[in-house]
């Protein structure tokens, strides 16, 4: 098991601080459940929130995309960012409006992130990203050559500044709700794969196992 | 159909700007059915991007939560904000590893909030956030009294300068690729409702249909 951070500042959960965790294993988990994150960095003051593919590779959060995204382009640059990435689970339907909410698992993790120019990582953090999509898909598809590689951006983040946060369990309504004549409780939420759909001109490829078996378990 | 907006330096799409779209049908579709968005927020510096659940009612988004949230509190003294949210439509998976890809939509939404103070305003915020999570459900609950009216911060954030960006189509691999036996094609992504979980304790509540009919179309 990994050894859980100790919280800074920025990362402690304020609000309701029995929903936070900085075990690495929680946070590991959700980051590599959750098939996209947003990234989040300021420009002049404004944030900007993007959303993009991660992959998680030990210790090390990768982002990639073309040179000239601005996103990638300001974490190049050292620029501090946030990725935060989000199951959800359940909606959790209360008697009382006000008790609505939702049961989720999020990651925040902060930090500068430095551009990966060494070939081997480049190879290794665009395999991951694959393998972040499609488990095991990494293994069935040309690689990128140097050129492709040139021409993708990497960047890295290491998980050392980052925090989970999660509700579990059903709606919390007051006691004297319990007699309204309201439906309450939860709907689980998965995602559900449908029916692959093949490109034209396929070589002898029937759909891989890999594809046939995609699951997120049961979140979004 | 509403206007379309014209993009503003910041919201102009720059990376395969074809990808781009600044109408407010589009925009409007993207932020309703996605169940929840990642706010973000500057805070000395340090960018931070917060899940949680928000509500469009015409021309407005609204958020709501606690009065201590950290994220509310910024948002109510007026910080720049940028608000996003993302579907996953379908896997797109290529013949080569640089190809893979993601067919999604976003909104990103800037500006400056303002904290909702008129009692009406409130409560239809609050009404629209019960319904954006089940539609149909907030004439099915009890709505918020004055204290919990009160003891709930409600922001809201004018859909003024707004973008919306997509991708949608098959992969595109590079021609001498086609030869490669691999499979490659689309994974169609839904969100599947599970079987509800009632509370015990419930008053002659079936499940009702606002429940039992809920779907999110063919998006995560």
């Amino acid at each position: 098991m990994e050894p859980s951070h100790e919280p800074t500042e920025r990362t402690r959960v304020r609000r309701k601080p029995s929903r936070g965790s900085y075990e690495r294993e929680v946070i590991d988990e959700i980051l590599d459940r959750a098939l996209i994150c947003h990234v989040g960095f300021v420009d002049d003051g404004q944030p900007y929130v993007t959303p993009t593919i991660h992959a998680r590779h030990g210790d090390t959060l990768y982002l990639h995309g073309s040179p000239s995204s601005r996103t990638l382009t300001a974490l190049a640059g050292g620029a501090p960012c946030c990725i935060t990435a989000t199951l959800v689970d359940e909606l959790v339907l209360a008697r009382s409006a006000r008790q609505h909410s939702l049961n989720y698992r999020s990651v925040m993790v902060l930090g500068n992130a430095r551009e990966v120019t060494d070939p081997d990582e480049k190879q290794l953090a665009m395999r991951a990203v694959v393998d972040h999509i499609v488990p095991g898909r990494s293994d069935h598809v040309r690689g990128p050559d140097e050129k492709e590689a040139e021409t993708t951006r990497i960047v890295a983040l290491p998980i050392d500044e980052a925090s989970a946060k999660l509700r579990e369990g059903p709606p919390v309504d007051k006691r004297e709700d319990h007699e309204l004549p309201f439906w309450a409780g939860r709907l689980p939420l998965t995602v559900a794969p449908g029916t692959p759909i093949p490109e034209p001109e396929l070589h002898g490829a029937e759909i891989p196992d890999h594809v046939r078996n995609w699951r997120r378990d049961s979140t979004v």
